[in-house]
């Protein structure tokens, strides 16, 4: 049963009709992903693109990358002709090149809302929030574990916010459920309390399979083997390993032509090399890897190269984000990924500060820029993240969000249009006049400017009357009234009552636990 | 008398030893402007371009500049060529961009250190404080009326500022002091509390003249005639007119080879129109003008196309800064007046925000970006700016200034040297493994990232345990630190003596006065 038969005249099988009274059921703005019509933004020359290159082979045919327990993957490798010692692999120059042919430069991933699809690869970027922290913060109970009602909660806010084009995976841990059955409540909850896009489980292979069958259950059995309607995050154990956690995840999710990110993992001076260069060639290196390996397990099937940079506090040890050693590995990324011909996620609206102030800001301002400027296809955390991902925040998803519309305006670069010339309005105003009045204001001005919802252009008089709110304070506001506001998308009540059976009879079958 | 000649064994001229002393003697760390290293980032096509190029030549041929109450200008526009009508002046297409061929497409600016000097022009950005706010903010007692104290301490703490390359010109109006002779302590303080480069009074003729007066005191004044040492802000009263203040202060800065930045000064809304190609055409239009007049006063003068560029809140009112449509007018202009041949100035490290919270990063963030990915090559208010310009912050100035240190690291580039390669680090360590002990880590940790002056990179609980100290409380003690570390630059004793005994004579001159 698909959702594009729900609740609707008993229209099977995602009838255009079907698909148009979804389209007026929706009652939450939202953008289209992100289609640039600028330029990449770029910082390295073709010398130093071939050089890295070339290192990323070096490492491939020399060093070679760990599978960890896992015999299938090693098979599937000495039959592809790569060289296989024991749980090392290494590849002659070229031959991960030659695999990844078949994989999509681009793919769709589809949501249980047609218009809420969207294109991953090529000159799309698309925005989803924070995944994994353990912790929630807001400005009223300050940090705490998350819940499974904050789970939701970010769903909802997602979901409500225009920008995000993505409902995203793990938005927060909900710790108040067993580990092994959380990953059935975090899937219903992006099926149920949003209509766009999500992301599965990864963090055991039974989990990956329950989030492929609660999918058939959502999407039909035939359209989830022929279409992506999920992406998962398989991070490597950086450096130039990967476990069986994380290929046991892979292979599921592959297997069922559903899109995987693989992604390096490096804080720079644990996972990697102190250097930008170093930890590029290192990453082109594990990511060629792990995204070939899909090719192997299922010709075709969507993959997308990640990425993870950061740098690390020489003094703490701990990651550091927003800083500009990421910004240029993220930069050079998009250089080298573009040529190998698939799509490339990353974060995100990253910062190491503890709170939403104007640390968070600066360092999460300083990570996304980057990331729309040079073209990162898909981009995690963009929304909630704070203290280097150990937080999902409240505020801080609020004002990432009215970030991301800011970026999204200027990937479309100048309307270049006549009505964009204005040239009417310079002939009409003239030498020493102002342009409050004329036609061609009246014609825009509800349109020309970007429309911030945490910022305040009031006076200070009048901003200290108010009460002297700083943007903390103000997004406080904004997703409390949100989370009051929201309604959820229409669902095919029998498609809800599969899925929610579907859960029932699975959490029977095993006692809960925390590993 | 010259700078160069003081305490230093009486070396008259600028000798070599003279030099080296100098260099011995300043004891404050401070970083070159930024030669970049990377790619322009562009996002205008060829096409758009031509476009907006032409738009502005209509502009300048049908509709004309207004110069206001001057009849030399108006004589000198006559004689170049151009129909003067009135105080209307149009001009044939061509006609600037010919004049505008003696003007150099980068020169030095001397500072009397001439460790400090910049050259401003061609792939180079220097950063300068914020200029112009008649308030000053701080976290102890919030927003108050600047002082010359205060002028005093911003003139300091850019000083004492690595990634500050620049004194800048009015870090907040000495409100305490009489309007009409407060350029004379604001010049002063540059000189003597600082010696990087700066800039010189523009609100009437003969401040200007004073301030010509003063630097050849300090460098000479045959010096002064042949060099670059000052830079002085003149903005045009936009739409498509110059006013005889501006006019005034322009005539005495080219007639003295000292630099002019001609700028249109555009809040879309009230002075362009509220479309970026819009505002881009007439500020084209405005800004060749303005510089091309320079030329016509003393050829090879050099000159700099200034852009200021705001949107404005159709609710307020307020100008409205790092919001996505100046930061595409920006990027943009960066492109036209490459064409153009001649440097460009613009904004720094804009916002809106009444304090220096979130909103003012976000802003700040978005508005300093373009300027150094783009390539602006004088970008004042780079530190310090709140509230629409109406506010000189102490905490925001330091947390500025750490972003501009993270953004000249970025301009440098991804190291591409072998030790930047770092395959010897990725061959000693190999799969599973960690980086933090490897020969390659311990050569370059010290210097391998960023070290940021105002991000806290602790733990939560430590932070916690030590106040949670959010970025505004911590900058509040970083400029004090540094105020209260502060050591004056040496100066020839005989110079300064020189210099206040110019400013005395003068100052007797003629009564106070707040006009």
């Amino acid at each position: 049963m698909s959702v594009e038969s729900g609740r609707v005249r008993k229209a099977r099988g995602g009838g255009r009709e079907a698909r148009r009274a979804l389209r007026e059921n929706a009652k939450v703005e939202a953008a289209p992903y992100i289609q640039r019509k600028i330029p990449y933004t770029e910082i390295l020359g073709e010398e130093a693109l071939v050089t890295i290159e070339n290192n990323a082979d070096t490492i491939l045919k020399e060093i070679g990358i760990e599978f960890r327990d896992d015999q299938e993957v090693l098979d599937l490798w000495k039959d592809a002709g790569a060289d296989v010692q024991g749980e090392r692999v290494r590849f002659e120059k070229g031959m991960l090149r030659e695999i990844l042919k078949t994989a999509p430069s681009e793919f769709t991933q589809h949501a249980r809302n047609p218009d809420r699809n969207v294109v991953i690869g090529g000159g799309n970027t698309v925005f989803a929030p924070v995944y994994g922290p353990p912790f929630v913060r807001n400005l009223d109970e300050g940090r705490r574990y998350g819940t499974i009602e904050d789970f939701n909660n970010f769903v909802k806010l997602a979901y409500m916010s225009p920008y995000l084009h993505h409902s995203g995976g793990t938005v927060c841990e909900p710790v108040d459920l067993p580990v092994n059955k959380r990953h059935f409540d975090m899937v219903y909850s992006h099926m149920r309390y949003s209509d766009k896009p999500f992301m599965g489980s990864v963090t055991a292979s039974e989990r990956a399979e329950d989030t492929v069958e609660m999918c058939k259950v959502l999407f039909g059995a035939e359209f989830v083997d022929q279409n992506a309607v999920t992406i998962n995050l398989i991070n490597a154990n950086s450096p130039m390993t990967f476990d069986d956690t994380m290929l046991g995840a892979l292979k599921v999710y592959a297997r069922n032509n559903q899109a995987c990110i693989v992604t390096p993992f490096i804080i720079s001076g644990a996972m990697g090399p102190v250097s930008p260069a170093g930890t590029l060639a290192q990453a082109l290196a594990e990511g060629m890897a792990g995204t070939a390996l899909t090719q192997l397990i299922r010709p075709g099937a969507p993959v997308v190269f990640g990425l993870f940079s950061s740098s690390m506090s020489m003094l703490s040890g701990a990651p550091t984000f927003g800083t500009p050693e990421p910004t240029m590995v993220i930069a050079a990324a998009t250089q080298l990924v573009r040529r190998l011909g698939i799509p490339l996620r990353s974060g995100g609206s990253l910062c190491t500060s503890k709170e939403p102030d104007a640390q968070a800001a600066y360092e999460s301002a300083q990570s996304i820029w980057p990331v729309v400027m040079c073209g990162v296809n898909f981009a995690l955390h963009s929304a909630g993240w704070l203290e280097g991902g150990l937080v999902s925040g409240y505020e801080k998803f609020i004002m990432d969000a009215d970030q991301l519309g800011m970026m999204q305006k200027i990937s479309q670069g100048i309307d270049m249009s006549e009505e964009g010339q204005a040239m009417d309005a310079i002939r009409e105003v003239g030498p020493g006049m102002h342009y409050l009045g004329c036609e061609h204001t009246k014609r825009n001005f509800e349109t020309a400017f970007y429309p911030s919802t945490v910022a305040n252009y009031d006076s200070f008089e009048q901003w200290e009357a108010e009460g002297s709110l700083d943007a903390e304070q103000r997004a406080n506001k904004i997703y409390k009234k949100m989370l009051n506001d929201y309604e959820a998308p229409a669902i095919d009540p029998a498609t809800d009552e599969a899925i929610l059976a579907y859960i029932a009879k699975r959490k029977e079958g095993f006692p809960d636990s925390n590993v």
